[in-house]
Order: structure tokens, then C-alpha cells, then sequence
């Protein structure tokens, strides 16, 4: 049966160069870079080779990057310790972020009781700038967290103009970047974002290693505590091999950046025009339809499917290999509607079943046709 | 030059069937387990396996295993959730633990304003288990914290009496197991402990993974918050190839336990005699001179060398290409003395430079000798 991935927004396949490095890695590095003697440096130098390559991808010093088992510990990183180490006193953020920053900051807020805010955003997932501000100006020390690319939607967060809004604010802005690294640049040098968080599965790396951007002198203290690891804000035997792998993966992916954003790009604005002449009443969610106003790699799309017909719907494609989701991965298993979704739409909307496809450079126009086949089948 | 490995407690080379393992499952299953198609089912049936396997070890429920990014993140895990979540009010641990134990403790000591009390250890290291029975009654619910394998010089806890002392107290009790998982064999049917804590890279698997052993209803909660992965206990995607790869090495370390074990202990007995025969006024630290009071895989020697002699004893070893270590591998940079060793030895003793050798089945008697050779010319 044909097999089509286009689920590359929960995860990604790795480069072969990429387990090629890890491989290398694991054979002739084993030590453990803490370790002072000849196979501990060894070990030490490739990771902080790595260090500075990625640094230098974002314009910052190699002291800024810390890495982490993945997006969602470097956003708990980032989100406690900025809640717990530097005086902050309302949390702003909004309802169309991943769990990874959601669940965390309402623990938060909880356990430090402080406020929790969230920015409004309109019905095609754009955060309201005006309220924003009228959210900041209530606060002495707020940290706001707004995700750049938004996993479900694709929505684009206009990330200098938030970054500049809460700067003025005094504010203190963390972005989960994680569907944007690898994707986009950054450049931090010019950008006045404090925490970015990273995770090297989304751009064809492994699982279980990604970053946090920490700008300097950020003051953030350490989630996991022990031993005197990156610069003492996370303790734990650096993943060597993964770390190398996640160096590698971006790498590609960013020298090879704008040849593949036009392949998949050409693939999605084909994917939009095949949906719009083939399925009648189709529609996009959030700014996935348009295609500079959303990230290339991803559209949500809403089918004009009754609610029983709706149910059976994931099975189906399943059924016939095509890979998508329904929300985010973590969220794949259960019934519940997607929170995303949820807050961008309304009651009727919600009853039609929204499908997200998410690309990358693996797919092709031949497997768009075939999803659109199968798709005109089930409408 | 000779290299000859002998700090396998700070790290272990991976076994080649661990590295092939992991590179397969790199380049096979690289969907998201937590997707419901099938690219996820079966990223998610490798890790449900993995699960199964590792908890028969233990004896325990496959639900009981919650996989981290090593050994440093389930210490972590499990003491936090302890004192926040299960009413602890005082914490018990001893002051030769590892720092991963030791700092996380002292913090959440001063965070919940609750008592840390320190069992005394003897100038060998061993636990004063009449002590700990003292420290007990003061509490109403006590979290006791005592590693089973120390890294540093290698004494064994008796864990049995400890885990039947800690319950009759009504006490919770953790053990920080990362020393001993694959090393010995715990029946955790039999064994009344709550929480351990295991890290791959040190039985021959990769970096960057472990997990905790949590027993059933034990009520704890995420350290790291997001998705619902871990049955919501750890949020973030799952590291499939590394769990996959701590599997084969956990089974492979337990399938050929007694062989190795003989292998590692010949040559630790070896070691030892050769050392007494050659150096004379050699001395081992704690307990790890008794070959049945400590475990095999590792021997601390403190050498009869004058502080002069002592300052440049490990860049010298090095420089013969032997990688041995100070302490544990996290404090190898600093000059600082071992807290393990300022914690049982006399100012006297500590003034002479201690060394740990330790052992795996890659290690010969060849290298042994060569060893014992570059210590006698240094003496
Ligand atoms: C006794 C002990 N506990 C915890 C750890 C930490 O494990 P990891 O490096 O996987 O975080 C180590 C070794 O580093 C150890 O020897
Ligand atoms: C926007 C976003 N943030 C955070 C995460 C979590 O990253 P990780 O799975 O590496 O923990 C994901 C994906 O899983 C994501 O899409």
C-alpha cells in the first residue's frame, strides 16, 4: 500500500547524514564530557563545537544555547525559572499555544500564585497587538510567551513587533520556536527576544535533544538540578550523540533553506488549489490557506463533512497510509477537539472535521494528488 | 600510545548491538509515538515493548517505568514530586550521595522549608542504620534518599534493610540506582521501594536517557509539563531510538550478568593485589578494597604521594593515556575535593590523591598491569 507522511509537523524523518553523524559519534566518542582525561575532551569539544555552530545560525554567543532533552523541557526551563528566579508577575500568554507552554504556565500561575492572562486572538488565530499592550501596562514585570509558528494553524507570530511591544513593557519575552527553527531564521541579534525553545525532531534530527535559547546575564536558574552541566543551568550527562545529530540537522537544514521552502511551498500552494477544484466548500483554517501570511510546512484544512461521516475520518486515511493529524501528536489519541481549534472557531465550525497536513522535503506533488483522490472519495 | 579506559563509572562505551539497534530504529520508525497512525503505532509499540521488557527485569508492572533523559532527570523527578506532592516533612539522605541527589535535596529542602537531615556514615562509608531509625521517628512522613552503588567509592547500600527500615517508618524511600541498574539485579516484588532511579550510559547504552522506577499509586506528578506522554508524568516526545537502545543494552547487561561480573571482578581482585604488591602503603577508599563489600566494578586507591606529587597526578596519568578520575565525572573540572571523600576521610588522608579506577568487561589484565607500572614509576 502507498505510504504518505504528511504529519511532519508532529515529527520528522532524519536525514541520513544525520544518524550517519550520530552513529560516528557513538562509536568514537563515548566519554563523558564532564570528564577531564583525553575521551572526556574529546566528547567536551564536539559538543561545544556544536554550540557555537548553532549559536552562529542565530547570531548569538555559543554561552547562550543550552541544551535540553527536547521543546517542551526547554520551555518548562525557561517558563519556571523566569516565574520563580526573576520577579514576574503576570503571565501573558494565549490559547493557541502547545500544551509544552500552556499546561506549564497554568501550573504556574497556580503554584506561584500570579496572574494569568491571555492575549486575544481573532478568529483566523492572529494575536490582538492592542491588547497586548493594554495587558502589559497592568503589570510591572510580565512574561509573555507567544509561539512564533504555531503548530496546529501555521499561523506566523510577527515576532519583532511582539518582541519590541514587550521590551517596552519591561517585559520579559519567551517564544516556543520550536516549529520555526529549522524553518525560518532568526536572528537574534537584532530581535530583543529573551528564551526561544527548540527541538531538533521538527527539523529532521532526533528525538529527545533540543535547545533553549537563554540570552545573557538572563538571570534563569536550572529545572533539573545536580551536577554542574551547561554552565550549571541543567544538570545531567550531555546527550553527546544527539546534540551532534541535532548540530548536523540544522545545519543542513539551514544551508539548504530556501531551495527546500521553495519545493514544499510549490507543494502546499499546489495542495490549495487541488483541495479548493476538487472539493467543493473546503476551507482553511486559521492563516493556513494563505500562503504568506502561514508557514510553507503546514494547512489545516476543514472538510465539508457531516458529523458522522466526520468520526470515521483519521481512520480512514489511516486506512489508506496517508499520515496526518487531527491536532497536535500529543494530542492524536484523545476525542477531545483540539484547544487550538477550539478558541480560533465557531460551534458550527467546530462540527466539521479539520484535518492538518504538514510538509517537508521528502513529499511530492504525486502524493498531494493521491491525498486529494482519497479525500474527494471520503467527501 | 596505550589508551586504557578505566572511568566507566563516569561512562560506558556502547556495545555494538546497542548501536545497531538504534540506528535501526533511526531509519525505521521515525513517527511520532504519540501520532494515532500507523508511522506512530509503531513508534509506540517499540517503546510499550522496551517498557515491558525492562520492568520484567524488576519484576514490577510496565506502568511502574517512566523513562526521563537519564539519571539526573528521574532523581529529579521523583524527590520533587516527593516533598510538593506526597506531604513529606522531612528529607533523609547521607552526604557521600550523588550531586544529583545532594543539590536537588538541598534545594527543595530550602524551597518547602522542610528539614534535610543527613544519616551518618562511617569512615568507610557505610550507612549507621541505627541512626537512620532515630532520624525516622522525628517524622511523620519521611522521603529517605540513599543511593544503592556509590559512584565513588563503590560501597553497598543494604538496601533490603534499608527499604523494610524506611517502611515500617512510614517513610517513602528513594534509591539512586543509576550505579547498580545493570550491574545487579533488584526484585522490586520483594523489595519495599518506592522510587529508583537508572541511567543508560552507564551499562553500556547512550547518553541523554534512564528512567524512574515509580511504584503504582504512588501519587506523583511531572517534573517536565506539556503532552500527556509518560502517562502524564513526563511531558515531551519520547526519544524512541534511545529507548530502544537503553532496552538492548539493559537486556543484554542482565543476560550476560554473571559472566561479565566474573570477568570485572578477576580483574578488580587483580588490580588490588597487584597494587599491593607493588606500591607500598597503597590504601582504598571506603569500602571498595573488600572485593565482597563493594561492588566490582570499581576500586578507589589513595596513593601514598605527597601533596607536591599529588597536584599533577591525574594530567599525568593522562598523559600515559589512562583515563581514570578524581571523583565523579560532573566534579572532574574543579579543584574542589570530593564531597564523598571530605565526608568519610581524615584531614591526613585527604591530603593524599585519590584516584578512581573503574572497570568493564572492554578492560584486560594487560591493562591492569600497564596501570599498576605507570602508578609504581609515579610513586
Ligand atoms: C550515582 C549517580 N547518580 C546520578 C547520575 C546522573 O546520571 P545522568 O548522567 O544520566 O544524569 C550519575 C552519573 O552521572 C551517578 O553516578
Ligand atoms: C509548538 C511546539 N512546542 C513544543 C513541542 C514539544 O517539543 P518536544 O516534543 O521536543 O518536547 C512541540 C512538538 O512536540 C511543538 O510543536
Amino acid at each position: 500500500m502507498q505510504q504518505v507522511y504528511l504529519d511532519n509537523a508532529a515529527t520528522t524523518p532524519l536525514r541520513t547524514e544525520v544518524i550517519d553523524k550520530m552513529a560516528e559519534v557513538l562509536r568514537s566518542n563515548f566519554g563523558n564530557p564532564s570528564s577531564t582525561h583525553s575521551f572526556g575532551r574529546s566528547s567536551k569539544s564536539i559538543i561545544e563545537q556544536c554550540r557555537k555552530n548553532i549559536a552562529a545560525h542565530f547570531n548569538v554567543e555559543a554561552s547562550e544555547i543550552c541544551f535540553t532533552s527536547g521543546g517542551t523541557e526547554a520551555d518548562n526551563l525557561v517558563l519556571r525559572s523566569a516565574v520563580r528566579d526573576l520577579g514576574v508577575d503576570v503571565i501573558i500568554t494565549s490559547k493557541i499555544e502547545h500544551h509544552a507552554v500552556l499546561h506549564t504556565v497554568e501550573h504556574l500561575a497556580k503554584e506561584f500564585s500570579i496572574d494569568l492572562k491571555f492575549v486575544e486572538v481573532d478568529e483566523q488565530g492572529h494575536v490582538n497587538i492592542s491588547h497586548l499592550k493594554s495587558l502589559l501596562i497592568t503589570s510591572k514585570k510580565p512574561l509573555v510567551s507567544l509561539m512564533h509558528i504555531n503548530n496546529e494553524i501555521g499561523n506566523i507570530l510577527d515576532i519583532e513587533q511582539v518582541a519590541k511591544t514587550v521590551k517596552s513593557a519591561n517585559g520579559l519575552f519567551h517564544s516556543d520556536t520550536v516549529q520555526s527553527i529549522g524553518h525560518y531564521k532568526l536572528d537574534l541579534a537584532e530581535l530583543p527576544i529573551d528564551f526561544l525553545a527548540a527541538s531538533a525532531h521538527k527539523f529532521h534530527g532526533p528525538k529527545g535533544v533540543g535547545f533553549a535559547f537563554i540570552r545573557k546575564n538572563s538571570g534563569l536558574r536550572p529545572l533539573i538540578i545536580g551536577g554542574d552541566q551547561e554552565r550549571g543551568l541543567r544538570a545531567g550527562t550531555e546527550a553527546v550523540h544527539n546534540i551532534a545529530a541535532l548540530d548536523e540537522a540544522l545545519s543542513i537544514a539551514y544551508k539548504n533553506l530556501e531551495d527546500e521552502k521553495a519545493h514544499i511551498k510549490t507543494l502546499k500552494r499546489y495542495f490549495i488549489e487541488q483541495l479548493n477544484a476538487n472539493i467543493p466548500n473546503v476551507t482553511f483554517n486559521g492563516a493556513s490557506g494563505h500562503i504568506d501570511k502561514s508557514t510553507y510546512t503546514l494547512l489545516s484544512v476543514r472538510l465539508p463533512l457531516k458529523p458522522e461521516k466526520a468520526a470515521m475520518l483519521q481512520f480512514q486515511l489511516d486506512l489508506k497510509g496517508i499520515a496526518c493529524s487531527k491536532g497536535s501528536a500529543c494530542q492524536s489519541g484523545s476525542t477531545q477537539q483540539s484547544h487550538v481549534l477550539s478558541a480560533i472557531l465557531s460551534h458550527a465550525e467546530l462540527q466539521k472535521p479539520s484535518v492538518r497536513f504538514s510538509f517537508s522535503i521528502y513529499n511530492t506533488k504525486t502524493e498531494v494528488d493521491y491525498v486529494v483522490d482519497v479525500l474527494k472519495s471520503l467527501v
